[in-house]
């Protein structure tokens, strides 16, 4: 998979293990005890059908080896993608052709719709980030650790296909020292000589700061890079220039489509951006039957 | 607990075997095999710490239980609540106080509240809702099963938090004949015969029609219950009318805060909303350690 | 799958998530550590081998896909089935056909059979009281919660497989009102009240009732159902009558294939037996090799 | 423990592993995505009982503390044995007394009473086989691996506490040719040689056998053990005169409760019953509210 | 599957369920929620090769299907085995041939290699010792429960693969009278006979003892098999001879491949050794793509 | 916790979630569905019984708090630590004191123990690695990936009780260019570039590299570090001063005791060793009961 902007590989692909085990879940939740009780009232077991899925909403696609691998667990059911993982589709483009029992194409229905449809949303919400940049500097767009509750790893991915790139994925691989930290260990220099004293050699450690004056102890204790939490623009321009060739720079806090460009503009190396991982809405995709079948 | 509203029982409470598994998986997911490599750095183990679990948007509370469960997963930890599932909140508003091994209190605080913060944002969207119809008509708010991916049970418990009703838990509660289910069928009266002959006696069966002229179909094969999608406000009166004393209404598509109010005027039942489980943004709520500890 | 007795289809089937745990788990305990060690000592690794899965007794086949599943697991083993659930075979009948390795029919053999001895076991005790009733009446045939741990899925099933229907799978889809509510609520019409104030669009409402005074409380708390629970015959058509066209009537206790016949005279709609699920003798069926293999 | 026959330990008890997550899963099942709806309707979450579990028919208690689980897991229920595992009650004896919040003693109930009952029918139909032996012979009553999917832990601690004993726990902790092993290795002599060469010195190896021919082949090689399956009374005593001092004898098949005393006077060592585990009838138990709470 | 040893079956084979899990559980933390960053920054999605598993030191190998497993769990890679587990291999010998996506091949590599050179360094250890017996008694080396944790079953299988053969699985399979029972039963006869009470018949029951008088004991109440625990070879060649005929002899303790020999030619039965399961090195082996893919 | 070394913390500490499943089900393992039928048939259900976990052999203990949560998981045992995680320990030291039920004691003792020595092995052996070099050069000691199956984060965390540090966790938490990606990617300045273009900002990138032409390469293209695979010690020499300034340097393969101090005098930044977490002989620790209990 390459994505539309550059050609280049869009990063770690998604393994089975990673999604497997949510999509049986979800199935064994939305089927209950009881199953699928309206289509085993009405569908005759040996009846097959044709149904597409469809984009409502224009958009960028995300999550279809996670969709279809709902139908994958009832056997019997085989697939044709049209438009894959990274595509930008605008509404009623169909994204698959699903062929086989009717029983397992209603079954899997939602939960191939509910997964699809929130990593879409949070592929196409960071897409329409990078679009607002328009180019202008030269920072990433990437998530935090903002995510919604067992997702990570898919939204994660979801944040790639999207055009942008990931923070870290936890506690565990990287060093972020934050204002708790601080209250903590009394002050950046204290806090940065601790964590310098246990840093792997292939972990970067990162300072969260909220002023210039933490930004300047941070750099004089050599952070890898820098935090800028919610500072002013005329700020955020003197704290990448304070920082240029010290350390990288990254920005946070109250990014919108709207007042992106003008971040970005200031030479910051990353925008990182909470909403679009926890907050954003699902793209509407659907599953239609062919009629004729 | 009781709902702010009414001083009733909002209806179910979650049970631990609703979220402790999950809760586990995410501490596991963001700890990796590495663990909270910033904390182990800088705290020492034997250092305790007072931290606040604050709101920093006005909201409707939700999942407090689920949040402090990851403080016990490290045991040690005691707290206070302060403002329990089901309060409204001011930005600022104290939610709870902790009380522990500083280790635990960082490593736990982000697993903490972004459960928090996704369950009180679907409690607050649904809230509003319910504050938008502002009492006219009779009509219950309800959510889909277009919920997040592994959260179902918990989405549905939000609902209900914010003043709303939940409509069926998956395919296996409540028989619900949808287009697709027409497509098998051949028509409204085949579907519904077919579904009659399986219905248990604690199954309620409901029909999604478009139509004027397939709502009444539906009426006359004596569905329970009738989902009127996407209709005109002249249609959707139309529709209420016909059914007033046959079957119980709802409608669904296209409800927005702004639209709801003459929505409910038309005396229907049932709104049902998908966005309040897939796509409300999340509340904002954070972590603070006391300054002096 | 169509029911013998109606050829229309016989509710939702069960889904591979309803059981391939529990097979793996099942497995994982009979091999233990050390793996099945007598095979292992007798049995050359190239070794295949035919076997047939026979039914020892007469009764209903229920639970063939579970079985067959253990096989799977193991990987190479191909089959036919011969007679699918829903079948009434005598003993002697062979339901299916395998051919593979024989290490692996043998290690899957008792878990395979334990599951479908015990599935046929509640089919053929349900279709034996449907038998029993003899079309007189119009009265269902229901389960209970009252089920094996574990099972509960597979056992809904299997009655309905023995020509019976599903009463409610759990605490969560339908509202039952019974004596230990009373003792909380204090009265009928109190706990109905408190129920008909949740009850979602799609949820039932039954209140379970010892005397005809309670009886006539809940009808004019318009419960949508009724249990009668443990009445004499005579009490029962009293209430049969009180109910009609007021309410759904069922009936629960101390049913039998001997007694069962005047209690669906009665004209209840609704038989609801416990001991189909937690206590119906297992078909017996084994595994025949071929000899001359 | 002891059982109330021999004041001797009833050999290994249950841990905690043996059964924690089947019940969390069986709450989660019945407890489903909405919860306890009837009991969140009627009853206000600071509501305390006090409740009893009470045994509906005579029997052997099995699984008290399987049962008193499903309560804890919800927090906040205090319990107080009265009769324990072993213990010979009758209809109307209290086997504990349980208080805590109303709505967790209703939440937990089925699961309690589902487990307690199936493993108290095991351990009753146990004990009602050691009972109609009567101190005739010497022979073991034990159960088999046709076990209840899921349960085979649970079934063999019920097996013991009605005062049986176990036979092999699965494939793995005891050598047994069957009949379908000798159609593989053509002879007695040539499956016992096999094993033989595998055997673990801690392993016993145990050969079924159909006719007296082939049971003085098992001794010739030296078996530990053999099974004498469906053997008429007369060649059974055969047997048994035969292996006297050679091997341990054990017999299956056809074993009821009028049958036992006269297999056993054979003087055979072991009576093994499958049905004991796999169709005993579940023990009838319930749980009171206090109605002056 | 045959050793080379003796063209009869190795033991029971494992199962999908000994392994499956475990390598799942690998992957996903191998990959964590990024993935492999390296391999898709770097690699295109459409790209494939061709690799060989190879051994870096000589060795016997053990676990090819587990690690083999590793590739399944992505799709689309085809393997040859070249030389299966039972093997002798030296350095440089090539044991299997995959072809597949690079991705996956990457991927998998490090969980395949860990559980290959594991399980290979235990089947290795174990040949290691049986070849120092070099035929010297007629002693079989078997393995302990002091495993890996996680690894039991794995490692029991190894042991069986290197030759050994396998003492008891698990506290459930056979009974063994240690030091700490004695401190609680105050004597060896006291001991053996609480064990004899309780001993299922196809239950083995061995006595740890230190000292001769003890052994005398254990064979006195009659033990099946006796654990000679620490003993010098004098000691042991007495206690071999004392036991001759009555009980199966077992030397633990301080086994090296220097001394073993030496023990073996006590006559003594079983040598088991803790450190080929807890301590035995890793084998060396490695994934080689082809140069000119 | 503190290091003996360096009063500093010793970095991130394990958490429950790591593991407490391993624990379950490495118990269930070895309970089986049995149970402990040695210790239940001896052991009556009310003996307590006082024991020590002991040290046989020198070492530094490692995983104190994962062996006593085995015993945690039957109840009632109650313990006081005395030499916890990063003690240095010789042979009869008393690690922890335990009082409690015999029958868990029993139970538990073998997982407790094997875990504890397997980590204590893993600690004991990166210690002495930290000793033989002695000061020398300024290097840490790292792990690799080659870690046991199912260990990765117990044995990561035992690295860093030895004084060791921990390289990558994953394949996700830093770009480590091996020689497999270059038979991909075609050259190092190739794969070097495609890595770079994908960087996550708190990512580093390291080069494997064989040659002095290859470090040259990697050096230019700006990798982070750069890992000398199996280089003689002048080469090394060489390598340090070349890539000095430019990017840390790693060392791996063929790491003794003996041949360590050399490596480090070298002046690389580190060493990285696989026989540590793989192939590190297990310390050999025992459970002792109290003998005048």
């Amino acid at each position: 998979m390459t994505t539309p902007e550059s050609g280049l590989p869009a990063g770690a692909p998604l393994a089975p293990v990673h999604y497997e085990d949510l999509v049986r879940r979800e199935l064994a939740v939305d089927l209950g005890s009881a199953g699928d009780i309206t289509s085993g009232a009405i569908v005759q077991r040996h009846v097959s059908a044709t149904a597409m899925i469809v984009a409502r909403r224009d958009g960028r696609v995300c999550g279809l080896a996670c969709a279809l691998f709902a139908f994958d667990v009832f056997g019997g059911v085989r697939y044709r993608i049209e438009r894959d993982d990274g595509a930008d589709v605008t509404a009623g483009t169909v994204l698959a052709v699903l062929d086989g029992p009717a029983m397992a194409l209603l079954a899997a229905e939602r939960t191939a719709l509910n997964l699809l449809g929130h990593l879409s949303g949070v592929a196409t919400a960071t897409r329409d980030l990078v679009t607002a940049v328009g180019g202008v500097g030269h920072a990433r767009i990437t998530c935090t650790r903002k995510t919604t509750p067992g997702l990570r790893a898919l939204e994660k991915y979801a944040v790639r296909i999207g055009g942008g790139s990931n923070h870290r994925s936890g506690l565990h691989d990287a060093m972020l020292i934050k204002d708790n930290h601080l209250v903590i260990a009394g002050s950046v220099p204290a806090a940065v000589a601790a964590a310098r004293a246990a840093q792997g050699h292939l972990i970067r450690l990162e300072v969260e700061v909220d002023t210039l004056e933490q930004l300047e102890e941070a750099l004089e204790a050599r952070a890898d890079a820098v935090l800028l939490d919610n500072m002013s623009l005329p700020d955020l321009e003197r704290a990448v220039a304070l920082a240029r060739g010290r350390a990288t720079t990254e920005v946070s806090g109250g990014i919108t489509p709207d007042t992106i460009r003008d971040v970005a503009s200031t030479g910051v190396d990353v925008i990182s951006v909470g909403w679009i991982t926890h907050s954003a809405p699902a793209l509407d995709v659907g599953l239609d039957f062919e009629t004729s079948a």
